[in-house]
């Protein structure tokens, strides 16, 4: 996991080098969360889709050979959360991560911004949470919008055990590894 | 409007030139419609956004001083549609597009993943549709998505004259100058 200023973590994947992660197939969560998306969207279950990773293009290069290549550009802070589509007539939004902490997950990897998303996508009828893959514990949980904004407003962490308390576990699925929408099911429908 | 191989076209504005657009007020579209959405943020009206152009990032530079920088990088195909968000509980869904041509629409200025995209939000019970600007008539009109596909399988092109008969047009707004969730309200609630 590289973290590049004012920006959203790389899977480590996309730069070579292979992570263990949830259920220690060498994927990176994000990976095992869009290949969720593409097995939900080639088997007409839900229209979710990672956005693109915001990037500010400065420069074009000169090369006309080859004229279509970006020579300058930086990763911007997204506006928003990084998944969202459309299920079971809804609207669904959501937040990815990983944390290495044992303990406890830090509200410091979830931008004011995208907390303030979440709010409006929950004050506008729609579905929104966080998705959380504890590494250690190979544990990954959905907590719902309105929680994580609970925490938000009075602490700095959210505890793991509150995960399992109050947050609703995604258990390893044999068809989709993370099978998040068994949770949504329970939850919202 | 300067066109990439297998892209979107980017707006000009951002390459530092002017277009005279609907409303004359050089604008791009693109710039519009972003300025209805913020302005649809800002008053609790809706939570809609543009997705940032998809960039597979092939290089980052070595520059200690500067290592967020990426040297190389390519514009790629977008899998979805420009923008979706969410607006009175409801899942929405558009791609905005601009012709010069006065007599029709050509079709091939929509991507067939796109169409599909479309198809397959109806079909899970969202709004979709196509925002189209027909510069030489300074007009905008908003086409449901199910029409869409109808002429897709059909015919390379939309005529202008079944906007104006099968679409909706969105006239100039004083607040918001493409009032777009205007038309929405009157076709879709």
């Amino acid at each position: 996991m590289i973290k590049y200023p004012n920006m959203k973590p790389v899977s480590s994947n996309k730069l070579g080098s292979k992570t263990k992660t949830f259920g220690n197939r060498g994927q990176s969560f994000e990976d095992e969360i869009n290949d969720a998306n593409s097995y939900y969207l080639n088997n007409n279950r839900a229209v979710i889709f990672k956005k693109p990773t915001p990037i500010k293009v400065v420069r074009m290069t000169n090369d006309r050979l080859n004229p279509a290549k970006i020579s300058e550009a930086y990763f911007v802070q997204p506006s928003t959360t990084d998944y969202n589509g459309l299920y079971r007539g809804k609207y669904i939004d959501f937040e990815a991560k990983e944390t290495q902490n044992k303990t406890l997950f830090p509200l410091a990897n979830v931008h004011s911004h995208q907390i303030e998303h979440l709010a409006r996508v929950v004050s506008h009828g729609g579905i929104g949470f966080i998705l959380i893959n504890f590494r250690a514990h190979q544990e990954v949980f959905l907590m719902d919008a309105n929680l994580v904004l609970e925490y938000y407003k009075k602490a700095k962490s959210i505890p793991y055990e509150d995960f399992k308390t109050r947050g609703k576990e995604v258990k390893v699925g044999y068809v989709v590894h993370v099978d998040y929408l068994k949770v949504v099911d329970e939850l919202y429908f």
